[in-house]
Parts: structure tokens; C-alpha cells; sequence
């Protein structure tokens, strides 16, 4: 036994306990007379005290020689402090100590073990070991934690069965890019990684196992932007015998439970919109609701004067900015120039201020009249006193423009608040979306997601106006989950297939186990996956998932830390069959 | 909604209830006037009753024509059974069905979906979505999700954090084999799959955590013996500031948690022996103490005599066998050539009947009198009615031989019972065990668990006599865990992978970041390690692994029901800068 009591444990009602703790050297003050060390360890720090009236020389010799993050044990009595630190639990005690052994020595840390450090990222991220000893980060891992077993005990007092799905599993080039696994007893093949447990899920319900969960790693070999991280943590979940009200209804007490046992909130019932109404009202498909800023579509009030940059654009639009009438000239030009960026690519801003009086003034007051002005007030909800900002163009491009200025303008303002948690699903999502660049369609959420009912010959006339039975759950302008009713029978997922470019062949050699699964009797089935990082990010009031990742990766997929991936042996290549070749 | 109720949920209590429920087709009998369908869910399985007075002709018909494991939804209204069913939960009532809707259809199972099946293994391996329908695979795996449910519940109650560490590691050759895998963002460098999360989980302990476990994949690329699976599912579990003891402590109220909440079982404080110990008792580091049987070495009352095969022998060493003196002539040449076979390889077996009326008659009475036959029951605890069977040889395989012949008989004598359970810890193993092939030393733990205080100098005088802080807990004869006290300072660290063979260079290139993680103030820190599947199978009362992992593959590393691993497009490889060769 190294300790008796943890470094946060110790109150008043200690006083005269002797005790035995461990911890690190977090501080040292030598006031010379008196020596007191901040001893730290996962659950606290507590201040220890040597003096010159009541502690041996020699230890107290030993006390002054302790260097920060030196690893020690101490036996002592517990005793009042004589000025009480209201700031931290364990203030109103000190350890008046009688022994100390030195269990490891420490060099001096590269940065400081501190909630604020100096250290940079990179570090950080090569010394992760020491930044976890940092508060910030510590609490996250255990916040995350702590979200993980509430997520258990939520889904499996529902009767839901967590079962592990295999890791080595088969590449299928649909999709992102899979890791692959050369296989040393099958020379020339490979194993691949999942990127979900997808159709494992789905097998595990033609299995009849009705509902399933799993906080299970994904991966995917992409090129990672930031905040992406090539292994991922999911929720994956299914459920067999339902429909898409079955499914909304019970993750969205899932997400009630989390935001009220994790944050103490209480939210009402989600409100639903359908992927149409997000896209038209936000511009986006993930709308943060915690603010308005809704978009006014603006075509029928401002195509009607000699105005050619709105007359001819697809879509006209605008956003009431609160209060932003109060915004100077030279404000107003910096937002015209942040639009104009090329990461948001507008080729203007047109503006009009709804001044105090109710009169408007606006930037193409050339063109328009007051009137006119007044219907652009009333389509985009502006008030006296509001700023309204208008872009115009094709209509996907400019809807992506204003939302992203919609929610920089709501961080501006103060807005996003991380404390305000706003879950919203997005419903009737398309299911297939045009590759731009080869003109081929593709699954907007995934080739196993089914059309709504009657929808499937809609697929030869008229492919992008076909819904789906998909939804996505959104927390604060994130997509926390997503997923669908899935394709139950042979001939619907072959038609999927068909639509997505897959040859009878194809179809067969990548998913024909799912496709023969589905002949011997597959059940109505459906799920949801969400991403457990984001989440977590997410309740934890923060946006960088890196942050919640004990040893995440760096934006080239490396481990700097243990300085992965490497170089391996050439017998170990020979025994896999392999030979480089770059 | 697909259903109101589950199909083992209604009981007499219901009687006169509307209901929906889904399921599958398990059984239809039709006697003309009436059909019964067995309807079949994940929770049991619930009669359907139509017949000519009470349901519509159309319907009638409709039942007649259910194949097997049609996927079907029946409205209807519950009523009493006229002949009640005892053997099922649901055996009081009926469901009168006044709707069906078939959702799917079925073709003709390749095999039963019955509790004893006519499919062989690699028939249920390839449709494996098949075999978890059948009521033993199903439960194994809600099983399998409960004990982890309950080790999640306990450790947390502990204050266990559960971290997710990387899969994608790096490799080291030390150890069993790896299964890398290409960067295509760092050509001609691998990660790895980790064979355990052991170096993460101390630098958590580094990093302050504390308490660390986490149900985790691991992955080893060996060639795979019956019953091992190229990956595997562990309990991983770290503290720092702890001892052995404290270590045992805590696990042995793991392990006796599972045993009671899961099995009801309460057991006693866990037996602790040391390796020599069981070594020198069980011929074995896993003993089954379910049973006696234990050694008696009996070279001090054996090799007194002319008797040369004894007297040659490195060991002589028997075990009694209770009311085996019933034997045959024929039945005991029978256990000779048992252990004859070249699996065992015994070169032959003595034995000795222990008479009714206290006499011994032995297979080598030429040599050994009464007297001396006395003692051998003294020494291996034989009783009248007994059977003493005796190996000789060299100890290590001697020891071997005569545990394999131990397991077998009590196997035979029903004395391995799977509703007992028979914990023990096995500690002081040895540090370092010697490969008689290459004459060199391997850690038999691994390379990071601490020799025994003040045994470090030993290991450069007599490395085969370092006893290690390491324990294993054993149940009924199989390891169920395995951890030790690790090394937490750099030089111990270094002077351990010089002893294992490594150069400084290696042991920095591999390990590096570990050994500087201990300069900067590592705690005294140990763990331990659980096979979660074959702990499942046991706790199961069972010894394959295989039934309690959903998707498992087969002995050469192959899922057959996805057919992986598999060839993949060139264009994969190229983007991986490899090449095929081989």
C-alpha cells in the first residue's frame, strides 16, 4: 500500500489522521524557515509543510532538494492550515510530514504540468505521457469515460447486446479509402480494417439479435484534414423490427439521458426538419439552432429592379444580423472581404441597414427602394437595428457561403454558447448525390440505406429527387449520428447497387453475403452510428476532438510519440510476400 | 411499431389482450383443421393458432403456405392454451392471429435453426448470420455482453477509467509476430496492430491516470493452434502506487464479482501457490485444483531398487487415481498407450493397485516389495481401491506427461465439473525462460515486468533462478489472467533488454519513448491482463472460444462467410508504394 488517502481526499474532519500519500512534486515553495510542497496526484493536490520548528533537518534538507515531478511517498498527520485556500478541495488542511521516500527521480519536464502550459503542440504530443498529467487533458480522458459508461448503461438497461465485430475483415473500394492488413498465411491477400461495422450490424439482425450496439474503433486512409484522425471511436447501433420513428425515438432518449446524467440539462423533444428545410432556412445540413439568423430567400423581392448581379443569379438570400446595424463602414468592408475569402469564395456582399427609425439603408440603394427594403426586413425577420447581409449566385454555392458567414457572425455575437445544447434530426435526406467531377452518383449516406417507399423507380427517371429513410442527428451545428432504415431484400440492394455503378459481378464479389444473408428471411432493420470524439468533444463544451484522444495522431497520421509508422525488417516483408516499391 | 410484445413475453396475464408481434417462422404443424406456427424472436418463442372455425379461409391458406424462417407480423388476440407447454415461458397461452403479413421471405436453411443442429462447423461458419439464430449461439453472445457489462460496472465502481489506446502502433520483433499495416501517407513504413495495449497502459500510469483498464481488441499473427484467433479480446487493466498484493486484491474482487453476479456463485478467498510449486504439484503453471490428484515425487522411495528406468530418471514422480485399482488389464494398457502417444510422448507408465485389503500389486513387483509399494501410496496419497500410475524421465517433460494423464483421468472420472469453480493465483514465476532451441533467454511475462527486489545482480550469475513480481490467476485449469509489477526506472529497464539480447541501439529505437517516459517521474505501477473470450467461455462452462465470438474465423485465419482475407486492386498497392512477391 503506497498511500492511505489520495491527494484530494483530505478534509478538516482529518485533522490529526496520520496518513500516507504518493504523488508528484507539482510545486515547492522554500520560504526558508518553511518548505511547503504541493504534492498532486489524479484526484487533487495537497500541500505538505516541513519547518524548522517541527521537522528534522534532514528531511527537511530533503523536502528543499525535491524537483518538480519528482515521484515521492510521505507518511504525516494531517493539521489545520494556518491561511485556508478556499480555491481547492483540500484547502482547509495541510500534511505536516514525518517521512519521505523519493519513489523516481525526474528530469525537468520540456513544459510546464500546469492547466495553463507553455508547452506547444508538437510538444505536447511528443511527451503525451506528461500532458496527461495536465489537468485539461486528465479531466477530458475521464470525462470521456465517464460518457462511454453512461452510454452502456443507457442501452443496455434497453435490452440492447454489445457485440464486438471483427476487425480483420475484407476491402471493399466503395467509400473511403480502407486500411489494409497483408495477410501472412494467405500470401497476396489482405485483410482491410472497417471503416464501420456496417455490414456485420446487419448480419448481426438477419441474425435476429434485434438490438445491437458497440463503442468500436473505425478507420479510414484518408488525407486528414484537420481535426480528422484516421482511427475513430464509434457508437454503432441497430435494431431490427423498426421503422425510422422507432429508431429517432430511441436514440433521441439516448442523447436526452447523456446531455442530462453528463451536463445536468434538460431538453424538450427534438424538433425535426427535413434535409430540404435545413438546406432552404441554413444553407447547411447540420444546422446549429442554439440562434436564428435564418435565411430569407430573397428571388421574388429583388429580381424585379435593374440589379443584373441579383437578376441573374439562381438564388438570392439574405441573414438578419442582430444589432449589427451598429457595425461601422470599415467592419462592414472586413465582412465583405471575410466572404470574398477564397476558403468561402463569394464575389460580394450586398448589405442593407435597418436603421432605428424604420428606414433602410442599404449598398445597392441605386437599384432599390425603400419598399423594397421593407420586404427584405420582413423576409429575413431583420428589426430596427439589425444588419441584413445578402449573397447571391448558384444556389449550393451560396447557400454554403452565407451559412458559413451565418456562423461567424453567431460566434461574433456571442451566439455559441457551450453551455446550450440544441439537438436537432435531419430527416429525408437525398440517397444518392452527384459526383460533380465523374457525373456519377453516389450513396449520400451509405449503399445499404433504402428509399423511401415507392420510390424506387423514381431511381431510372429522375435519381437525385429520390429521399431516403435517413436521418442525422445535429448537436450545435455538429452531426453528432447518422444513419438509416436499411435495404432488407435481395433484389432492392442489387437495384442499389446497379444505380451506384456496380456490375452483377461487383455486387456479388464485394456484398454477396449480404445479398444471400438477405434470402433467408432478413428482418426490417435500421440504425444509427455516432461519432463518440465529436461527442465528447461536444459535451465537453470544446470543438478539437484531439483533445479527448488519450494518444491521438498528428494531421500527416503519425504517432510522434512512439514515432509510428516505421520502417519494418525485410524478413518481415519476405514473410508477407512483399517487396516496396515508391 | 412492428410489434406490441416480444414472442417471449405473454403469459396467462394477457389472455384477451390484442397483440402485434414480429418474428420468425421456427415451426409449423398443420392437422388440416388447425395450424400452428411457432413464432420465434431474440426473446423465445410464442404458438400461433388458426383454424377453420375461427380464422378466414384466405388466412388459413396463408399460414398453410409458411416456409421456415419466413420473416412474418401477425395481429391477433392472446388465448389459453388447451394442452399447456411446461418447457417454455409462453407455454400457457396462444395467439389467435386474425392478420399476417409476411415481411420476408425465406429460402430453405442450409441447416436446422434448432438448439441441435445438423449443420457441421464450416456450414455455420459460412452462415454464420444463421448459427447466432439458434438458441446456444444467441446466448453465448448475450453472455459474452453481460460479463463485460459487469466488468465495465465493477472497475468503474473502483474508479477505473477506461482509455482507448491506439491500434495503429508500431511494430516490435520482439515477441510473437505482428500484423502491420502500409502508410499510404509515409511510403515504405508500417503501423502495427497492437498485441496488447502494455507500453500505452504504462505510459498512462506516467501520465497519472492511476487506474487504467479497457476491454480491448489485441492482435497476434501466429500460426494458429485450435482455438486461437488471429484477434482476440482483452480485460487490460493498470494502477499505479500499488504492490502485488494490491494488485491481487483488487482482481481477486473482480474475478469473485463475476462469479457471483454472473454465475451466483460465491467462492472463497483464492488459494495462492507459487510457480515452482504447481510446477512441482500439477506438473503445470495452470493446475485444475477442482480435484486432488496432486504429484507425489517419489525418487527417494523408488530408486533404491534394481528397477533401471527409475533409477535413471531425473525425476520419478506418480499420482493416485481415485477407484481406478477397478480398472482392466486392458483398460490400464489402454492409459498406456494414451500416453505413449506422440501428443504426450511418455516412453511407457508403471502402475500400482492399491487392494481392498491393503495390498499392492504393481507392474513392476520384480523389483519393488509391499514396503516400498506403501510408501509410494503414502507419498502420492492413495488409498485402498486406488490406481498409482508413475512416469519417469526428464523433470520439465516427466511433469508435462504426467499432467496431461491428470487432466485426462479426472476428465474421465467426471471430476472437471463446469458448475464448479476453482480460482488460484499462481505467483514468483520465473523472469526469464530459456529457448532450447536458440540457448537464449526470452522474458517469459514480457520484457517490462520487474525481477523480484534484489535479485537484478542475479541475473548475470544465474538468470534461470530470477524469480519475477508476475501472477497469473487460473480458473478450473486454464489462465484466465496474467500481469505482473512493472519496471518504472530507465536503468533497470536497460540492464532487463540487455539481458534479453537487445544492443542499446535496438533497445532505444524500439522502446525509446518508454524508457524516456521513465525519466520524468514514472510511479511504481503493475497490471494485469484478461482473455475476455476464453474467461467468457469458462465462466460459460465451456471450452471453445469459438462459440463465444460472433464472427470468428478459422484455423487458418480466414473468415469464410466474407471470404477474408482477399486479393486487392493493384491500384491499392500502388498507392501503398508496394508489390506482390512471393
Amino acid at each position: 500500500m503506497y498511500r492511505s488517502h489520495s491527494c484530494g481526499e483530505l478534509r478538516e474532519s482529518h485533522i490529526q489522521t496520520a496518513v500516507t500519500l504518493s504523488g508528484w512534486v507539482s510545486k515547492t515553495r522554500d520560504k526558508g524557515f518553511v518548505v511547503w510542497v504541493d504534492l498532486r496526484d489524479r484526484y487533487g493536490i495537497t500541500q505538505l509543510v516541513f519547518d524548522t520548528d517541527r521537522t528534522a533537518p534532514e528531511l527537511l534538507e530533503k523536502a528543499r532538494n525535491l524537483g518538480r515531478e519528482f515521484v515521492i511517498q510521505i507518511k504525516g498527520n494531517v493539521i489545520e492550515r494556518a491561511s485556508k485556500n478556499a480555491n481547492i478541495p483540500t484547502g482547509d488542511i495541510e500534511v505536516l510530514v514525518e517521512e519521505l521516500v523519493v519513489l523516481n527521480e525526474s528530469k525537468t519536464p520540456p513544459f510546464t504540468i500546469e492547466n495553463e502550459t507553455d508547452g506547444g503542440e508538437d510538444l505536447r504530443m511528443k511527451y503525451r505521457y506528461l500532458d496527461i498529467r495536465r489537468n485539461p487533458v486528465k479531466e477530458n480522458l475521464i470525462f470521456r469515460s465517464k460518457v462511454a459508461m453512461e452510454v452502456r448503461n443507457y442501452l443496455s438497461d434497453q435490452e440492447f447486446i454489445e457485440v464486438e465485430t471483427p476487425y480483420l475483415i475484407k476491402s471493399t473500394p466503395e467509400g473511403a479509402r480502407d486500411f489494409v492488413v497483408p495477410s501472412r498465411m494467405n500470401e497476396g491477400q489482405f485483410y482491410a480494417l472497417p471503416q464501420s461495422p456496417q455490414t456485420f450490424k446487419q448480419l448481426l439482425m438477419v441474425g435476429g439479435l434485434d438490438k445491437y450496439f458497440q463503442i468500436v474503433k473505425c478507420f479510414r486512409d484518408e488525407d486528414l484534414r484537420a481535426d480528422r484522425q484516421p482511427e475513430f471511436t464509434q457508437i454503432d447501433c441497430e435494431m431490427a423490427f423498426v421503422e425510422q420513428e422507432d429508431i429517432l425515438n430511441t436514440f433521441e432518449g439516448l442523447t436526452k439521458h447523456l446531455l442530462k446524467s453528463i451536463k445536468g440539462v434538460d431538453v424538450e423533444n427534438f424538433p425535426r426538419m427535413t434535409y430540404d428545410a435545413a438546406m432552404a432556412k441554413y444553407g447547411n445540413d447540420k444546422p446549429d439552432i442554439r440562434f436564428g439568423m435564418e435565411f430569407g430567400e430573397l428571388n421574388a423581392v429583388a429580381q424585379h429592379k435593374e440589379f443584373n448581379v441579383f437578376n441573374s443569379a439562381e438564388l438570392v438570400v439574405g441573414i438578419a444580423v442582430p444589432g449589427a446595424n451598429s457595425y461601422t463602414r470599415k467592419e462592414i468592408d472586413k465582412l465583405i472581404d471575410w466572404v470574398k475569402r477564397p476558403q468561402i469564395g463569394a464575389l460580394g456582399m450586398v448589405y442593407c441597414r435597418c436603421n432605428d427609425d424604420g428606414s433602410f439603408k442599404s449598398s445597392v440603394d441605386k437599384f432599390y427602394d425603400q419598399e423594397d427594403m421593407a420586404k427584405w426586413a420582413e423576409t429575413t425577420g431583420a428589426k430596427p437595428g439589425d444588419l441584413i447581409c445578402i449573397l447571391s449566385g448558384d444556389t449550393n454555392k451560396v447557400r454554403a457561403q452565407l451559412s458559413a458567414l451565418r456562423m461567424e457572425l453567431a460566434t461574433r455575437l456571442g451566439l455559441r454558447q457551450n453551455t446550450e445544447f440544441a439537438p436537432l434530426w435531419v430527416i429525408d435526406f437525398p440517397l444518392l448525390e452527384l459526383d460533380e467531377e465523374t457525373g456519377h452518383y453516389h450513396a449520400m449516406h451509405h449503399p445499404f440505406t433504402s428509399p423511401k417507399p415507392g420510390q424506387l423507380a423514381l431511381l431510372d427517371t429522375d435519381p437525385a429527387a429520390v429521399r431516403a429513410n435517413a436521418y442525422d442527428l445535429v448537436l450545435n451545428g455538429n452531426e453528432i449520428g447518422g444513419g438509416s432504415i436499411r435495404i432488407h431484400d435481395k433484389e432492392t440492394q442489387a437495384t442499389m447497387f446497379k444505380h451506384l455503378g456496380f456490375t452483377p459481378e461487383e455486387a456479388k464479389a464485394q456484398f454477396g453475403f449480404l445479398m444471400d444473408a438477405f434470402q433467408y428471411g432478413a428482418p426490417p432493420h435500421g440504425g444509427i452510428a455516432f461519432g463518440l470524439d465529436r461527442l465528447v468533444a461536444i459535451l465537453g463544451g470544446q470543438e478539437t476532438i484531439r483533445d479527448f484522444i488519450a494518444f491521438p495522431k498528428n494531421n500527416s497520421g503519425r504517432d510522434v510519440m512512439i514515432d509510428a509508422p516505421a520502417p519494418i525488417d525485410d524478413a518481415q516483408l519476405k514473410e508477407l510476400g512483399l517487396k516496396l516499391d515508391f
